[in-house]
């Protein structure tokens, strides 16, 4: 284990020499000579990366260079220049998981630190809301979960699933130059199809919450013919609507940011100002909207969403109802 | 695994088997006649049994006869005539265990099903509210954690430690003989002094809880010198109120019967008649008192308590407030 670290810093050493140098080579001397080791271990770690995808050039007499990073979300790619101070600081990458909620719920049960981020290329049983399923290819999408401790009560955690999707927002439009809208709850949808869902599961006592994970998976790259036949119509990445491919390691970071400025603007500020940029990008405010729930469903007009997530519908008569949950989808004229 | 399991369940029937003579010998070739085995592995059961702490006298021409048994939390104490439907249902014992709310967790986590009880003769790592620690010491106490799968969002989770309130009490009356009163929220006193604490933790999405762990400590028979000086004046036991030992298998049968008609009630006709019962048995209503917060605290006269479990304090100027947490004391002329 501890021998393991050592080569995993040195990978990375090695790996930030040769960023450094960027197009000229660097000689395999000097690597040596700043990093105090022998060539046969500098061999050892181009090997390692190479392996890891990473594509570095070595020409006898020149030295080494680097021509190409993989796709992946390795913290080695994710972590230089992030800028955050604890979103993703403590980053636990893996090739395969099978619910990022579900290692990052265990993770905080054994003390992870608020900003843990655990980050996969592929879920094998990646979970959506109230037990759905998520499809998560490997290589294809954002699927992250990240840790959070926010000193509340279990009745105050579910802004926190409001917050994450502005976030998402933010992040995809800045890296993206995609605009999408926010379905209520916490649908995030582009071109009418959704492209994001965030899953919060807490853990807590009655008065108060122990650890939240936000869950959230981005279809970024997922061609439309990775689709299952029966997401084909409702789902949709940002590929899809872009007709190109984007930099999931941009989009993470990126996520990380804006994640932490409105969790903090959250905690300091309230949710007021989170809110508002909530309301800014939802789609299903200001207009007729069917809601459904297991039991019944109800037609009116989308009035406006209250502090605590409620959505609140005025009936034709001028009466009110607000919502803590149900599948909301767009009346229109038959 | 096979075998152990074999082997389980040929000692309960021997057990049985004795239990069913009562007072008399029951012959070890009778044994062997009905449990169809052989001699030999009928000695190796009642040397088990005796491990356990069975009295069993075994006597040459005679058989055997049990004379004793362990005053231990073993479920073939504990289910037979049980009478519930499902609390306790599924049964893990163990000697020692950090918290049986972590186990109950870990459990409920893979799967376990509603009423599935976790006990343990003793807690290393016993866990109260908000961080604090349980003193639960080998053999003296009830510590026991009953997994929940009501269809309730978080924000209608608290009643459930109410609820558990009730039950404790009830249980204690009935076993012990002793009525207890419950301090807002959930602290449960005889003679002004704590003998149980009632820890119950979620797990849960925004909408919907996962599962309920209530976790239940109950000082039983706890002599006044064992508890650490720090609790000897708050805390106290049963023993220590009766003088007397109190079943520990009787009482957490008891519980369990309360627990479960408790909870379907709550399920089938809301919070209503276990709210109740709940003021019923509360001592920190109709008398003045202080609350006391991390930042803040209050004097007022204790009016009701809200469905939600909120306390309703009436200031001398006639408004109100309601907490939702917070230390209550009482107010006594100085």
């Amino acid at each position: 284990m501890a021998r393991g670290m050592v080569n995993a810093l040195k990978k990375s050493e090695v790996l930030a020499l040769l960023r450094e140098s960027g197009p000229e080579y660097v000689s395999g001397e000097e690597v040596c000579r700043r990093l105090g080791v022998s060539r046969t271990a500098i061999w050892k770690q181009i090997r390692a990366l190479r392996e890891e995808g990473y594509a570095i050039e070595a020409a006898p007499r020149s030295g080494y260079r680097l021509t190409g990073v993989p796709d992946r979300l390795y913290s080695r790619e994710i972590l230089p220049g992030l800028g955050t101070e604890f979103m993703g600081r403590s980053f636990y990458y893996h090739e395969s998981l099978d619910s990022t909620n579900r290692e990052a719920a265990k993770l905080a049960g054994g003390g992870a630190p608020e900003g843990s981020l655990v980050v996969t290329e592929e879920q094998t049983g990646g979970r959506g809301r109230l037990g759905r399923g998520w499809f998560s290819p490997r290589g294809l999408g954002l699927w992250c979960s990240l840790v959070l401790r926010p000193g509340i009560s279990p009745g105050e955690a579910p802004p926190v699933t409001m917050l994450a999707a502005v976030a998402v927002s933010a992040a995809v439009e800045k890296v993206a130059g995609v605009s999408p809208g926010i379905k209520w709850p916490n649908d995030i949808l582009v071109r009418g199809k959704k492209f994001c869902g965030i899953l919060t599961e807490m853990n807590a006592e009655m008065e108060k919450v122990n650890f939240l994970v936000v869950g959230m998976g981005v279809n970024v790259n997922t061609p439309r013919e990775e689709f299952p036949p029966e997401l084909a119509d409702t789902a949709t990445s940002l590929l899809q609507v872009k007709g190109e491919k984007v930099s999931r390691q941009e989009l993470l970071k990126q996520l990380l940011r804006e994640f932490e400025a409105l969790y903090r603007t959250w905690l300091q500020s309230g949710f007021g100002p989170v809110l508002a940029e909530w309301k800014r990008r939802c789609v299903t405010l200001n207009c007729p909207v069917r809601i459904s729930t297991p039991r019944e469903s109800w037609e009116g007009w989308a009035e406006d969403v209250a502090e605590d997530g409620a959505l609140i519908l005025r009936f034709p008569d001028g009466s009110r109802r607000s919502f803590v949950s149900g599948e909301v989808s767009l009346r229109t004229r038959d």
